[in-house]
C-alpha cells in the first residue's frame, strides 16, 4: 500500500472541490506559451510524478490538515483566527508553497507567486468562497498554485533535456 | 562614506534606466489594494530603508555585475550564452530575487513572482529591449521585481503593527 | 495588549523547558568566535528584537501548535505518526526554521543547519527526551535552533554596521 | 555532447583540487548514521545523478565562475574585495548552496549548514588555504557542502521509498 499517502492527498483535494484535472489545466496555462504542442494530459501525467514524491506530499498534507483544523475550530487562538481569516502576513502558507516548488528549481517560484497572486481559475473560486464565509482555504490555494507550478517546471526541465538530446 | 555601496547600487540602476521612483511605483501598485491611503512617496521611503540593508545590497550588486559581465562578453561559456539569452531554466536570477524578498518574510515572495511573470511597467520595457538585442537584463528584471516586492512587504508589516497599536 | 502573541510564544517555550536564556546562550556560542566582547545579555536583547517580529512569531506559533496536536493525538494519520516519530524526511520543520532565519539574510541559514544537526546544549536534551518517549519536539528543536541563528545573524549585521560607522 | 556542462563542472572542481570521491565521502559521512550498509561508491553514484540536473549545474557553474573572476581580479569593487575576503555577511554563496540543496527537499538544508559551518574534510583544507592567501574559495566551499548534502538527501529519499516497497 505504498501509495496510500498520495491517494489520501488526492482524495483530500477532491473533497475540497479540486481535481487533478483542475491543477493540470493551471500547469498547462503556465507552460503553453513555451511549448505550443503541450496537452493538458501531459500536464496531468507530470502532476502524477510530482505527487509521487514524499517530500512534496508531506507539506501538502500538513497544509490541508491545518485548513481542516481551522475549519473545525480545533486550533488554539490566536492561530485559529489568523488562519481562518487568511491573514495576509501569516506567511506559513507561502512557506509550504515554496517547499513544494523548490523541488523543481527556483524557476517554479515565479509561477507559484504569479498563480497565487492572480488567483486564476479554480483558485479564484476557492478564494471567493472563503470570503463568503465558506470553507477555510488558506493553505489550499497556495498548495494548488504550488502543485501547478511544480508540474509545469518539471515539464520545462524535461523539455530542455529532450531538445538537447535531439541536437 | 558608509553608504557608498547603497549609492553605487542606485547609480547602477539609474544607468540601466531604472529610477527609485519606477520601483516605488511598482511597490505602490502591489500594496494599494490593501491600503488606499498609501502614496508613492511612502513607497519610495520604504524602498530607501530596504536599500539600507547590506544583506539586500550584496545580492543586488552581484546580479547587476553578472548582467554587465554578460553584456561585455567577460564570462566563460556556456554561462555567457545562458545569461545573455535569459535562459528560462537558469534560475540563479530567481534565487537572487528570493534572497532579497526573504528579508521581509515569505509574503513578499508571491508579489515577486507575480511582478516577475507579469513584467509590469518598467519591467515590461526592460524585457522587450533585451529581446530586441539590447542590454542584458537577465538579473535586472528579477532585482527590480524583488526590490518592489520587498518595499511593499515592508509597508504591509508596518501597517499591521500600526493598526495593532491603535487598537 | 499588542505583545500578546510574543508573550504567548515565550510562555509556550517556557512550558517546554526552553527559556530565552537558553536560546540566547546558543546564539552567543554561534557569534562569539567573531566577536569576543559579546555577552549573553546582548544576545538575549537581540532575541527580544527577533521576537518582536510578527513574521517570526507566526511560523514559531504554527510549529509549536503542531507539536502539541501531535502530543495530544489530535492530528489525523499519517501526519500524526510522521510528526510523533520526527520522521527524517518530513521537512516541514526545516521549512519553518528556514522561514525564521531568512528574515536575517541567508547567513543565518548555515548556523541554523549546524545547530539543528549538532543538537547542541538544550537541543540535545530535547532530542534525547523525545527518543525516550517524552514530549513531541519535532518542531521545537528546529524553532529553538532557528531563533538562536536569527538572534546571532541579527548581531552580525549590526556589528558590521557599527564597524563601518567607526571607520 | 549533451553532458558537456556536467563534464565542465566536474573538470572545474578537479582543477580546484576537489574530486567526486571527496564529495561522495562527505555525503557518506552525512548518511551513514542512518544507513550502516551504505558505501562511498553508492554516494558517488548518487552524486552523479545530482550532477545530471541542469537546475543544479547552473548555480554551481555561476558560483565557480564568480570565484575565478575574484581570483583574477576581473570584478568591480566593492564586489571584488567582498568575495576575495569571504565576507561573512555576503550571503550569496549560501543562496547558491540553498538553490542546490532545495532540489532534494528541505531535509538537505541542515546537512548543508552543518558541513558549511564545520568545514569538514576537504572543506577544511579549502578554507585554510584561502586564509593563507591561496585560491579564492568563497563559493567553492558552499558548493561542495551543498553537493554532498544533495547527494546524501537523495539517498535518504530513495532509502525511504525502498523500505516502503519491502513492507
Amino acid at each position: 500500500m505504498k501509495d496510500s499517502m498520495k491517494e489520501q492527498v488526492i482524495e483530500m483535494l477532491k473533497e475540497r472541490g479540486v481535481s487533478l484535472d483542475d491543477i493540470a489545466y493551471l500547469a498547462w496555462e503556465l507552460q503553453c506559451p513555451y511549448n505550443s504542442d503541450l496537452t493538458v494530459d501531459e500536464c496531468k501525467a507530470s502532476l502524477q510524478r510530482v505527487l509521487d514524491k514524499r517530500e512534496i506530499l508531506y507539506p501538502v498534507l500538513t497544509g490541508l490538515v491545518l485548513d481542516d483544523l481551522a475549519q473545525s475550530g480545533n486550533l488554539p487562538e490566536p492561530l485559529l483566527s489568523v488562519i481562518r481569516r487568511d491573514e495576509g502576513l501569516y506567511g506559513v502558507d507561502e512557506l509550504i508553497g515554496l517547499g513544494i516548488t523548490n523541488i523543481y528549481g527556483s524557476v517554479g517560484l515565479t509561477s507559484f507567486g504569479y498563480l497565487d497572486k492572480m488567483k486564476k481559475g479554480i483558485l479564484g473560486e476557492m478564494n471567493s468562497s472563503q470570503q463568503d464565509g465558506g470553507r477555510v482555504t488558506t493553505f489550499l490555494d497556495d498548495i494548488v498554485a504550488a502543485l501547478a507550478a511544480a508540474a509545469s517546471a518539471r515539464l520545462a526541465h524535461q523539455d530542455c533535456v529532450k531538445k538537447e538530446k535531439v541536437v
